[in-house]
């Protein structure tokens, strides 16, 4: 895929105006809604058991993030993932801190288990887990790996059934098949809480427009991380980062995604 | 009224600054803490069941927000009205969403059925809907109503005994025989979260001043919208529009309010 | 102490970059997170009873903040804070709006009771409450308290056992004996949510990284304090003087801190 079909996907986001529902934590959620609204789509956010699978079907999407998890959540979770996997609804998974507690792990996996999810988005030490690799997590915001990113997202997508996301110096999606590295970004992005929840968010937005969620993904990275280098040149600390981020999405040309977008297919060139 | 009446509570806000007990969502409740400050009222957030008559003692407004609700919520919200109907404090309600879940709609009406409620604030479609009109509410922020606003607010605060203020392009505010119209505003408000509970949290700070909820709470919206013009001046995008607005606000001259606020008496001309 | 004493705190909790697990209130949790990115350290947030014993183990301070009580936070609390106490990790106490409702007084007594507390940090009401003395909590951002700020701070450290500190115009923190007084700041930190949380979040990074939490408490809030001062010089208001300190905190050089850190023992010299 090249520049050119991820700004056809921004294109179709904001004049398809997706609801995007999340069930999600209450860190970084403000952010997660007004990025939802900065990309062109329309947040929700509902986490009652007693009203998420209502809620849910008048979604694009649903994104699940297990940042500040309870067993509630999870339940909800559940309910309206399965409303979702009903309706042919995409749900997209941020398994945020997966590994560093048993809750995050066993509910990512029963998540998985039970619900047919689209889009895995994590750091590399959270793909890894999924994955069964050696791989550590150190609370919520960092992780190592060892070995290939490309291999771990291959063999999690394996696992899971699901297109696989690691975020990073270079992002990389695949389906199991293609593999595709986004190289947009900026080191300044893992110097803000919730580019990951944001991240997951604009996977959401895109994967409600388009039915190649490889595609959809990539473009949705692709995009995060060119608002993040081009907020860059001006911002002068994580906040005004933020800010720059967030109002260079909202106003960013779809034209300039279809020339900037540095998305690679290195399916045959795996390192 | 004029906007040297809105002026004037203005003032009294910034020098009573009444403490303004929050029962809200997680996603935007930074937003009200803040923008409460910035009027020069006082914020408390506390929802506990076991804290909130408590609490709501020492309130000026208690603020009742239903944008991320849960059963439990709904209990609090209770506890707290019944105690500020005792007191004679002002109940502002949001009904985020109402229509858009069954767990909304039920919890609205039952609010509304047990408490005293003094002003009502909500879009065109949550409105619409507590009036009975036809109308539609997607997700939590945006609906459609066919007909006048100003006819469903008026059969709304009937069927309520409520103040009703539709926010919109024009923001509408009655209690069933005064109808104004507030003409402040810009179109960029609709593209931040949180907009709405913002206007909710000026609401109540403005109530917690006045005996009279329909010139407090125009006052209120037509402050909102005028930071929100002065601020669009310079934006770039949501997030610097919401710092603007914010700090806007703050520095508000009483006096900015007396001569552009855009408040008009539309009661024998209604459309 | 001095400022230089502080500045290698600075660069010890850069150069260690601490996990601060923060169970907290959800008004202001996303600056905590944020502002604990901007000093250097890494922020968790978790606060189910079912995986907060398994998240401290890996933090180097743990921060506990009343903003938004309930039982199961109290629960919660409890459980990582004895696990703490286990593995000497600091547990610092942000005891907001103490005394305002008896679920807070309750659960601040108990916490302190059952766990052993690093350091305590809030403002002259709240502490007052803690030392029993007269004092007036008026919902969570303000109090007074009559009588001399460190004979309360001494007082409530002696009862209490944990290091106290008060913020105020001039900032007091003791362990019982020597009492120091900061007096970086700026008034306008007064009018922004979240300052005192985000204040506590510093003191957690600082306390990670040193035996000594007179000096790690007092460095922390001198260097928030110092934040402010810089960032006043710019801000238009609330919302871009919470921008402005938290980008200054990210590229303040540890030698600016050293040059302008104005902590004074006062020991001798009591008012």
């Amino acid at each position: 895929m090249d520049g050119k079909a991820s700004a056809e996907l921004l294109t179709k986001v904001r004049s398809e105006n997706p609801v995007i529902h999340h069930i999600t934590n209450y860190v970084t959620v403000n952010d997660c809604a007004n990025i939802t609204i900065c990309v062109g789509a329309s947040p929700v956010m509902a986490d009652s058991p007693d009203e998420v699978e209502e809620m849910v079907k008048i979604a694009g999407a649903l994104v699940l993030n297990i940042g500040t998890l309870n067993k509630e959540l999870v339940e909800s979770m559940l309910i309206a993932g399965k409303a979702a996997n009903d309706l042919d609804i995409p749900v997209i998974l941020d398994p945020v801190g997966v590994g560093a507690t048993r809750l995050r792990t066993d509910s990512a996996l029963r998540i998985i288990d039970e619900l047919k999810i689209s889009v895995i988005k994590g750091n590399a030490g959270e793909i890894g887990v999924l994955a069964g690799e050696k791989a550590t997590v150190r609370g919520v915001d960092s992780g190592t790996l060892e070995g290939s990113f490309a291999g771990v997202a291959l063999k999690c997508s394996e696992l899971t059934g699901a297109v696989v996301a690691i975020s990073g110096e270079k992002d990389i999606v695949t389906d199991g098949k293609t593999v595709l590295s986004i190289e947009n970004g900026h080191y300044m992005m893992g110097n803000l809480s919730g580019t990951g929840c944001m991240a997951a968010s604009l996977s959401g937005a895109f994967a409600a427009v388009s039915g190649n969620y490889v595609e959809s993904t990539a473009s949705a990275l692709s995009l995060f991380g060119l608002c993040g280098e081009k907020a860059s040149v001006y911002a002068k600390g994580p906040y005004s980062y933020r800010t720059g981020i967030c109002d260079e999405l909202f106003r960013l040309k779809p034209v300039e995604l279809a020339v900037d977008a540095k998305i690679k297919d290195i399916t045959g060139n795996l390192e």
